[in-house]
């Protein structure tokens, strides 16, 4: 069976956010994302209809949901569970590497 | 929210292999797997009703899916989906450090 690796072939530079489905059936969808010094756009609150499971493999990122003080900083193997329609945005990516993350998109 | 971390407080030595469900919905099931030089016990095949798309985070092992010639070798950001009833086993995971193992059981 085929192995695929989430970490290989990252580019050196990237000008926009990549999205990568890696696996999709009518339960869920999974997805590789990389940011590389990427923040969502100024007021852009992602509001989704289904529950994403999320986790940062790489890099360093900071997340706002909204109606939170504090934002989330999330590093390598940290993970969070955000339901559906919690409005939330990427503040902040590092700018040093790429930040790969795994999204698990589910039910909702 | 609360930010968990999959690598944080690891144990040293492992008498068993480690199953921690992460989080649970009617449509998948999250789960990390922590091995350390541990091996599915000889003659036994995973046989699941899931699917279950798999990844390593860290370490490294070596799976058999039966009725492949070769086994799959894993290291870390290597996933593949293993079908419901694709029988399988752990042949091998690295004594020199935790492997720690990201499944998503699903459908089925």
């Amino acid at each position: 069976m085929a192995v695929d690796n989430m970490l290989a072939g990252l580019a050196p530079h990237l000008p926009d956010e990549l999205f990568t489905t890696l696996m999709e059936s009518a339960e869920l969808r999974i997805e590789r994302i990389v940011s590389y010094g990427h923040a969502s756009p100024p007021g852009l609150w992602y509001d989704q209809v289904r529950h994403e499971w999320v986790m940062v493999l790489k890099g360093a990122a900071r997340l706002r949901l909204e109606g939170e003080a504090q934002p989330v900083e999330m590093g390598p193997g940290d993970f969070l569970n955000i339901p559906a329609h919690k409005k939330h945005r990427v503040e902040w990516t590092t700018p040093d590497e790429p930040t790969v993350w795994l999204a698990v998109h589910y039910g909702g």
